[in-house]
């Protein structure tokens, strides 16, 4: 049975957005006048151009311009999602990757940083987490929209349009800027508040990739694609050294769409400090600060990885990274992702891996932090979702081909030979 | 016969300095009031107590006493190197990493920064210089030392300096800051005057893990810990992408105790979107800038890591890294490193490693790096060399338990799968 029901796909990145001059109604009165004029600072900002491949940018409208409208067409979007076999979507903002002329009002996106007005910021993030949840309201039961909050500059304000979009039924959680410029960064109390509400409303946290010091880099877009996941990814190791999650343990926390290559590594370090092998043994007390567990017990326990379109080299960490902590994603509408060939990638990546952690990868895992209804979203994968043999899996091979890598786990936790899924071949 | 012939080891990654007083007359006369200052300061900041733990120093100080006065004194350190098996070294500042009371005068050590007065810098920089070249005068056939040089403020005075250190046998290279502060970053041309006479007079730059941007960090030393490498191996890929080694091909570009185990993923990073894999394909044309070559062709070429004290996970990555590109060290004679306990390390560290990359990782490429005169060491490898018998290494296993690996190598380059060696095992 195991081997011939489809996949529940949950995709935990994806991307949705009006074209920006549509946000219009969604304004706060107030700041209607400012958006007019944000607006004409848009428009003069994309004819200089960017840092994108024009030609690239022309052949994908080219190809997929119907597709691309499913980025605010919700009939369109389904019939995108279908295609790929996802039946649930966690939802982020910026659905346009590729030319930047939409997005939300004020740069309230990805890209929201410090550097961003605390108004107008505040102001655009609701007009878009007033869109989304209506997006969300058309067949819900497949949609976990993530509501922008700008957390730095006004934190009581952050919690009350947390509370409001939970309320307008965005389960999906919260997007907070990767980059604090002058705020306090996150290991500050001031946004304790907004964890407890977090916590509370369970609204996930998260970071997405994007915003990265940029000003640092010149011309060279090179140092950008090096760094920009270690960028987003990094408030959460702030956070966890910081006791966020020691004080709120049924926060959730992800990094979305920063890959999952580095969280074995991530973990390793930080275990290994926390327990003070050789190289930690000279370091305060204040190191262990308020932790009381391994930092990998808190990842466990409040964290995952919005692990988008995985690659076969983060599949085999997945031992040391946690299987259920690693959520796959297509990341629709984007070129980066997996849409509209998501069949074909997930063939290729997850062919040997065991059925039972594909299931959790690809939706169970998600379908548990956002709370999909997996009952209602039934007859949807039973009409879409991909099953183990389209994905030419067979556990008859894929389970001894990794016992030893299970087995192993963390070694620095089981104290086996980091080498031993090797050693034992 | 290579299975009997001791290792030549070099240590490319140890310490050096005087206690921070006897640096007085090293200093220039014009400094030398300012350094009564800065000697006040620095006993002040050294009583208010700092990250250490205060327990671990006072036992670590009992029982090392004597070996950590090699950290000056030259006949103790040729008895502690001896005793480690180690016949060459490479020999940063700030031999002192536990109460950091010592240390080059005015900070010009590992922590040197954008922050530092230039004057005062270049000042320290010069007094250490001055008498490390001295220190490597004895044996020199055993040292190679590395000049610091600030080179933020002043390349043209960085040049003198550098090319005054070469002059005085210092063939390490040069030390240049983690953290460039408010000056330009390292994709700038103002630093290719330093590029082109470190080139000129093969002398490689160094950054070495240290400094990191700790304000943010409030109390919290465990983010201290996780981000601390990454800062110290940073500069590469801004000078990497900025065609630093397009314009310099024989620059050497090492970093220096940053860890190893980021290093596979880095060069996968950078080569695919070199290459332009899927996620890679929006991104304009900028990002190739002057690069002729895919990122790993420099890295193999131009770049090296002072890997220290390499741990069995990073040793698993070699083939992707490149073996001959992770120089070992023991770290002497700081706490976190191998020291005194060297040969017991080794023996866990590369009992299964094929010899003849033993030999490279161990000391032939930092021999070719750093031109050390392997004739006029080789008696000293005689008397204190390990050999693969007292490593507990026999080709006969190691060589087919890591055949696999060996051949899928840079697998995004050879097109094989990333898990190729899992699966031909």
């Amino acid at each position: 049975m195991n081997n011939v029901a489809p996949y529940l796909i949950i995709s935990a990145d994806t991307h949705a957005e009006l074209p920006t001059e549509r946000y219009r109604e969604y304004v706060d009165p107030e700041y209607r006048e400012d958006f007019e004029a944000y607006l004409a600072e848009k428009q003069a900002a994309a004819q200089a151009g960017g840092f994108i491949d024009e030609e690239f940018a022309q052949t994908w409208f080219d190809e997929h311009g119907e597709g691309i409208a499913g980025g605010w067409d919700v009939a369109q979007r389904d019939k995108e999602l279908d295609g790929d076999g996802v039946a649930g979507e966690v939802i982020f903002p910026d659905a346009d990757a590729v030319t930047g002329v939409a997005g939300a009002p004020f740069g309230a996106g990805l890209g929201q940083s410090g550097d961003l007005d605390p108004g107008r910021a505040m102001a655009g993030a609701r007009a878009h987490n007033r869109w989304l949840s209506e997006l969300c309201s058309h067949s819900p039961e497949r949609r976990a929209g993530v509501a922008v909050i700008p957390i730095l500059a006004d934190v009581d304000a952050a919690v009350a349009e947390i509370t409001r979009a939970a309320d307008a039924g965005l389960r999906g959680g919260i997007l907070i800027p990767v980059l604090w410029g002058d705020y306090p960064p996150y290991h500050d109390r001031r946004y304790d508040k907004v964890w407890a509400a977090c916590q509370d409303l369970q609204m996930p946290v998260h970071t997405h990739v994007g915003p990265a010091p940029s000003a640092e880099y010149g011309e060279h877009l090179g140092i950008y694609t090096t760094e920009v996941r270690w960028w987003g990814a990094r408030p959460l190791w702030f956070a966890l050294w910081a006791g966020v999650f020691e004080r709120f343990p049924a926060l959730r926390w992800g990094a979305t769409e920063c890959g999952a290559f580095w969280a074995n590594d991530l973990l390793w370090l930080m275990d290994t400090r926390f327990l003070r092998e050789h190289s930690a043994k000279k370091m305060s007390r204040a190191l262990e600060g308020d932790l009381t567990m391994p930092p990998s017990a808190y990842f466990d326990r409040n964290c995952f990885i919005g692990a988008t379109t995985t690659e076969r080299r983060e599949l085999a960490r997945r031992y040391e990274i946690g299987v259920p902590n690693m959520l796959w994603g297509n990341d629709y509408p984007h070129p980066e992702g997996t849409w509209p060939n998501t069949r074909k990638w997930l063939r290729h990546a997850f062919w040997d891996i065991p059925i039972d952690e594909t299931r959790q990868m690809l939706g169970l895992a998600a379908a548990e932090i956002y709370h999909f209804d997996r009952k209602a979203l039934a007859p949807l994968v039973e009409r879409i979702g991909p099953t183990p043999d389209d994905l030419g899996q067979d556990d008859a091979v894929s389970i001894p081909k990794w016992e030893a890598a299970r087995q192993a786990g963390r070694h620095w936790l089981t104290d086996t030979d980091p080498l031993a899924d090797l050693v034992e071949n």
